[in-house]
């Protein structure tokens, strides 16, 4: 057996002790690009504190899952809690918020959860008919007073009512940048990008991502032009089955590079987005693609994402 | 940043803090209807207890699935402990009981499970040799005399050799009716109705369930309007992939409504399950019926979940 | 109620107490076959500490997945140590190791990953160029040498340069016996088969796998008579959705018995693919043979799992 070498009991990163490189981050926290944000659909409270103490490092923004909140006040203060120890932004399910519009109270409802602990707020119309510009400009601007770093979102769950698409799978380019700028300019510091709409738009596995290259994508990447990249949190379901979740991914990865905000991940997969984002994951369905490009490519190429 | 309101650390529900309204529920614990079941596939017990922390008010009952008998003394009390602690029945898998019976150590059996904290129990017959209906009664007595809460279960997992069903896809109604009236007459508090035997004759997506609406669904609805509908507990199976899971409990919240007994739940999805319930939940397959009906409808329409 | 049965507190066997039978194992732990090694793919310390409580003693080797290297030195001697505590072999990614021969520092890597308790390591060439045999014999002995049980691996995740298959579908059975021959020859004390060589081969769901079982499946038992059975751990991807995971773990329990080994599993799973491995988990896509075989048997019948 070889002689013991002394094992720091510390947060020095393992690959480091390891004398390994690995495609490295752009940036630590806090971020403005590279964001990576989960959807918390609810492991217990100790669960995710485990999972901040292992990849914390990775995790920039939290969603509490709507569902979240029909617990206790209780429950929902340790929650928001354990996020925040670990620096991590902590933003409500958008849904209540909407629930709030329709009932009238948005700014008592706004103010309370931030005496939750809540400092992060996003701004959508997921299904109540969406209101004028100008009022989601204006909520916007009440979040940011209230001290919220607030998301706006763009583009709907549903294609029936979303005017940011022509068709379920064709985006309308100039209503959607022109909704990007809008909450940009009032404040919002990134906006969601609809995660059904998105696959919908650039395909749902391998075969529909490939057909889809040239058009979807294609619109997808025309926007994040106009808009700025960096602006733009990319949304992939953490409700579709995993595959799917890993292939679009992947594909953000491929398309905009390591640095792609990428929203809604699960919790217990971070470590996994992170290796896809690093090029140390296996992705089938892309032929050599997806083959560890990273590592397959000895790191010599500089835009490893594409080779 | 808000002045801060004082935000009590209770068991006041988050919902209610934030006065804000949803879809409220029939009954609190213990219920007799509007029950959820989960199937307890094994997460570790102080996961079992954040998740009950959480949303133990939605669980009413739990079966720890056979496998888990595959573990310690020790380990089952501890296990069973941890529910009996939230007022959740809690029931071993049906298997074992099976296999008590071949071996013809049924009372044993139910004596030594009583002993471990077992509150309710099973009489099944997934796969042994359906025994005549008068000894399933007599089990079910016994079962009662012993302290238990006794769930009946109709129906089995495979076609071959199951009575209640002309084909795989077709109820025998007559004989299903027969089944559930003689459980419940015997003592029985519930009848599971099998989840397998539902998703064929229901269909199992979103094309399935509506092509079989006029068959299957139309089935499902008769033999419930003759058996009561809160006398049975709906399987639909926690190892079938999520959404399938999803679309078939949405599917049952739309046809029989939020007081439908649903069991084989996971324990990880009971607030997903709750969400679906209160009719705050997206459902994709479904068009617009699956769109958030409660929030939709604006929660003035009374049956909002056939909206 | 019954009179209370004193139950013991301890790791007696739940089912000894109840005094049922269920399929026994033929070997407890430390094993030789019938092996189930799990790739822990990143649940938080205290969950794996949870689940080996209750199941630990199913468990032989512990692969820590790759991506667990991007958290922190602490946080990766932590879980290594909650394996050892267990009596589990602990190994990591076998990724890493390429990477350092990729930078030329795989003495140090291996040295230092035995610093950290790793006491099992994997050569395997996943995605370099593959190395000559020699290497590889070299690499095993070295290992060897630094107090590791060395697990080799043959096939490769990617058709493309796998020079152990014919085709996609097909093995090219001498090279493959071949490559098993010289890592056990070299001292690796089993060698991992490539799970989606595997899956390519044997099919991936009941029709192919029906479909290939007169040819795929019967490459797999060739090479398996010529190697040794109880000589190859057969991988089944712990990303796969987990239907089709069940459905090759079952089949290779059904062609090769329940003492076959079994790699990749998930943690959460134990108990499930224990089950699946006593002939006590309902199998669907198989007709009858799938439906709980050794119960349905009665255990009277010596090969059940062929039944």
């Amino acid at each position: 057996m070889s002689s013991q070498t002394a094992v720091p009991d510390d947060n020095t990163a393992a690959l480091d002790f390891l004398h390994l490189a690995v495609a490295p981050r752009t940036e630590g926290k806090p971020r403005e690009k590279g964001l990576t944000m989960v959807m918390d659909q609810g492991w217990p409270i100790e669960f995710v504190d485990g999972m901040l103490d292992a990849f914390g490092s990775y995790l920039d923004v939290v969603k509490l899952w709507d569902p979240l909140l029909l617990s206790s006040v209780r429950h929902v203060r340790r929650r928001v809690e354990a996020y925040l120890k670990h620096d991590v932004l902590v933003q409500p399910g958008g849904l209540f918020l909407e629930v709030a519009e329709q009932q009238d109270k948005t700014g008592e409802v706004l103010k309370r959860l931030r005496d939750f602990g809540f400092d992060c707020v996003e701004v959508s119309s997921t299904t109540s008919t969406r209101g004028t510009l100008d009022e989601h400009s204006e909520l916007v601007r009440a979040a940011v007073d209230l001290g919220y770093r607030v998301v706006g979102e763009v583009g709907r769950k549903f294609a029936d009512g979303d005017e940011t698409r022509l068709a379920e799978h064709v985006i309308d380019i100039d209503v959607t940048v022109g909704e990007f700028t809008r909450l940009l300019e009032a404040g919002a510091w990134k906006v969601y990008w609809e995660g059904h709409l998105l696959r919908m738009v650039m395909g749902d596995d391998p075969d529909g991502i490939r057909a889809q290259a040239g058009t979807g994508t294609q619109q997808v990447l025309e926007v994040a032009r106009q808009v700025g990249q960096d602006n733009i949190m990319f949304e992939v379901s953490g409700l579709r089955p995993k595959q799917n979740r890993q292939w679009l991914q992947f594909w953000l990865v491929r398309t905009f590079g390591p640095d792609v905000n990428i929203a809604n991940a699960r919790i217990e997969e971070m470590a996994n987005l992170e290796a896809i984002r690093r090029g140390n994951h296996p992705i089938f369905g892309f032929g050599n693609a997806g083959n560890y490009p990273w590592m397959r490519t000895g790191s010599s190429v500089e835009r490893w994402w594409r080779a």
